[in-house]
């Protein structure tokens, strides 16, 4: 009789140990096994895979290059040995003091332009977090509710979840019970509830408020509930404001489109410039810069002349001229152009009104001309700027364009794309690929050859036009040092180590 | 002797399955209890939390208004009735054509212009997946290793892992096994294998090749497992062009330093406004852009003057002279402003070179002048400024300087920025606030108190000059109808439908 109480007192002690480990608390059961590095499956398994040979790779690269992995500093290598020149800036070496003070205004250009902040944040696999991960903004000084935060998990008796940042503080819409809530204004806030379904009331009604006037900065918020953490960024951004240009009722291409351009004593090619311009477009507006040494006046309607010092410059009359436009869009012409039957500007328009292009160049008479540029990181001697004949790729919806980086000096601009970028009014006699390096990272450019401008031709008959023809040309000739200097500002201005070109 | 054998049975069978519901699999156990929104605990909690009253929510507004929850449409409200003016566009009210034509403009605009994908994500909690949340980015038509994609999981017999993209391709660096991967080279990449192990090596070996060139856009990125989905964000981007200013090495406010102005007949006040800066700053370049119908030609080292249409305008002329600088910074100053001993330019240098401010005002005898701009996002009216007397907070180290919006015509600043601003040509007669309004989110102002400049007196004993100074009034005044054509033109370019203000 002993025994058999014995076995049924087991059989119940054992049943109910049984059942009490799998029902422990009110709630649905799920079993997880999970893997740590530590603890491999017992069936050993040969995951081991080999790297590509480098060879094979260079489809990664968009120049056919060799892929670096992201990892190195650009080197000043010849794309194509047989094909490319070489220019490298010599102002660091022979003179370490540059060198110096271009590292100390990269050091301050750094950190008033860091983007916002480039830290690489990996989401942790199985959390109990939820958390916003992206588009998350506020206006600075304003606040935000922040979406998305809540705890999926296991309740203890005391949870605790803290909230904490650096640029602004944190608060709670709604009232909340006495001593669940610590430090509503400040930079870490903590909220302590047995009820997992407070804590996550609570956090539907958390907002963000910024504390510091900025133009563009980011904060790393930290999301912590007990051994689990999670990062997420918030954008401190003020938008910028709005530009539009109207385009008038006719939407005529007098109302979108100025005519920009330089002269230096050659007034006889910009008078046929013009009256080439005005059999076609009687009605639009022409800005002329003129850094003459005695000014001519070009008079007519529609007509704006500007006079600066003598030989100021070419990329300061440029910058000049640009900086007069009222226009959406300006139409960049040298002074010795001439406007044919084929230099259709409806059709540029066309191209700027319907894409994403900021510039649209075309060709000038028989010369084809589209250079790609690549641009990349480099180390403390400076980054690297490769240019490449060529296109990237054609323009969506537009045969007979291109996307590319470098086109000639007859294009169609949105006009406040090119003052963003601006021609530099240190480059005094020639400058032209300097333009669309400052535009690198601004402006896209493009390439039609359905629209055609012409060139005037050089050599005059007339003897005194032939005289004016030599003087301009002994202003043009680059000398050495000219040259130089030009590198020498390109090294220090866009903190470069290394230019490399086709060979022309 | 039955029993005793049926129960020594039973309690072997008990105590096995016991056993086995514990240990299922080789690994650790971990018995998770999930909560979900339908299955709500049995003890009863009262997570109902009263949302605090509109009242005392005003300190979410950074101006103590009403706070929105970030959802409404700006409102023309008058932020204090007794205080504030209020200016209404009527553009819209009066010419519905206007209103059209600003409408397809700003569609135009909302294409080019979307920051990175606005969506908002959200990580799931109780993923097996990790993946990358933040700082992907790409340049247009390279490659990258995407970052931290890995499985954490259960392994299945069939195990399936995919990845798809927009704007570009995925492939893999490394040797993988007949019929592993597959699409390669396309938007779609899928990855299955029977071992967990061979699919988390791949996935650390992916990359992502940007397949159009574009300056600034983003790719969503979908990472899938089973029924576990994550998505993320690759930024592809083309790095802006660095640009630096070399100060030269004696860093002297001269290689540093533009002073720009604007002139208009005054030529009087001009002149003593160079002969007060030649006191203390003999060699600093002065620029001036000069509209008046007969030029007086200022003489002068470092002086540049440049002679524009008669009449030209306000605004056309600081265009001018700013594109003109080649200088770090630029000073502006008004014509008949006059330099001090307390007029110290080094100081203004030293709040620049030390801060994230963009340009630092300073005022101009005991005007003392500084106002706040807010910008908020409005509906199909437009959006909305609104203007308030005083700054933001001060400025971080410079006791006397503030961060605010608006400041008075006596400004240092960083040439390039305001280059990416520009003076709207189009304002012709009088404009102040609209190159402010136009700096919203590119601008970064300041005040400071501790630098003056003086300014000249009005009215004149010589009866010669009287009469320049009332002519140069008569231009000055604004009709009726300039004042309406300076509201309509901020109406439609910065697509406001209310500019609300201070009295002054």
């Amino acid at each position: 009789m002993q025994l058999k109480t014995y076995c049924l007192v087991f059989m119940i002690i054992v049943l109910e140990a049984f059942f009490i480990s799998l029902i422990l608390r009110p709630g649905i059961i799920e079993s997880r096994i999970l893997f740590t590095d530590e603890k491999k499956p017992t069936t050993p398994v040969d995951s081991h895979l080999k790297l590509k040979p480098l060879n094979k790779l260079k489809f990664l690269s968009p120049y056919g290059g060799d892929w670096t992995f992201g990892r190195n500093a650009c080197s000043c290598r010849i794309l194509n040995s047989d094909m490319f020149t070489y220019d490298k800036f010599n102002a660091g070496k022979d003179n370490l003091a540059i060198k110096k003070r271009r590292g100390l205004q990269y050091e301050q250009y750094k950190k008033r332009n860091e983007s916002p902040a480039k830290k690489v944040i990996i989401a942790q696999p199985h959390s109990p977090l939820s958390y916003p991960t992206h588009g998350v903004e506020v206006k600075p000084l304003y606040s935000i509710l922040i979406p998305g935060l809540a705890v999926h998990g296991m309740e203890g008796e005391k949870n605790t979840v803290k909230l904490t940042a650096t640029q602004g503080v944190f608060n709670t819409i709604v009232e909340t019970p006495d001593g669940v809530v610590h430090g509503s204004g400040e930079q870490e806030l903590t909220i302590r509830s047995p009820s997992l379904a407070i804590i996550n009331n609570i956090l539907k009604h958390v907002t963000y408020t910024s504390k510091k006037y900025q133009i563009a900065s980011t904060d790393l918020v930290s999301f912590q509930f007990e051994e689990y953490t999670a990062e997420f960024v918030i954008l401190i951004r003020v938008p910028p404001m709005i530009r539009l240009f109207d385009p008038g009722p006719d939407n005529s291409i007098d109302s979108l489109v100025t005519i920009v351009t330089k002269t230096f004593i050659r007034y006889h090619k910009l008078r046929i410039l013009i009256s080439s311009i005005r059999k076609f477009y009687p009605k639009i507006m022409i800005i002329i810069a003129d850094d003459s040494k005695v000014t001519e006046k070009i008079e007519g309607p529609y007509i704006q002349q500007y006079t600066m010092p003598f030989a100021k410059g070419w990329f300061a009359g440029r910058n000049l001229a640009i900086s007069q436009v009222t226009t959406k869009y300006l139409l960049w012409v040298d002074e010795d152009f001439e406007f044919t039957q084929e230099t259709k500007l409806e059709k540029l328009v066309e191209v700027l009104e319907k894409t994403n292009l900021d510039l649209v160049g075309a060709p000038v008479s028989q010369d084809v001309f589209a250079f790609k540029l690549w641009y990349e990181e480099g180390d403390d001697e400076g980054d690297c700027v490769f240019s490449q004949n060529g296109s990237f790729h054609p323009l969506d919806g537009f045969p007979g364009c291109v996307v590319t980086s470098i086109v000639v000096n007859f294009f169609l601009a949105k006009t406040e794309k090119v003052w963003s970028v601006g021609f530099d009014p240190r480059f005094a006699r020639i400058a032209h690929t300097e333009f669309f390096i400052d535009g690198i990272g601004s402006l896209l450019v493009g390439y039609c050859t359905n629209v055609k401008v012409g060139h005037q031709k050089k050599g005059e008959k007339d003897k005194a036009l032939n005289e004016v023809e030599n003087k301009y040309a002994a202003f043009r000739r680059l000398d050495r040092n000219e040259f130089r200097s030009r590198l020498d500002m390109t090294y220090f201005k866009n903190r470069l180590k290394c230019y490399t070109r086709n060979r022309v």
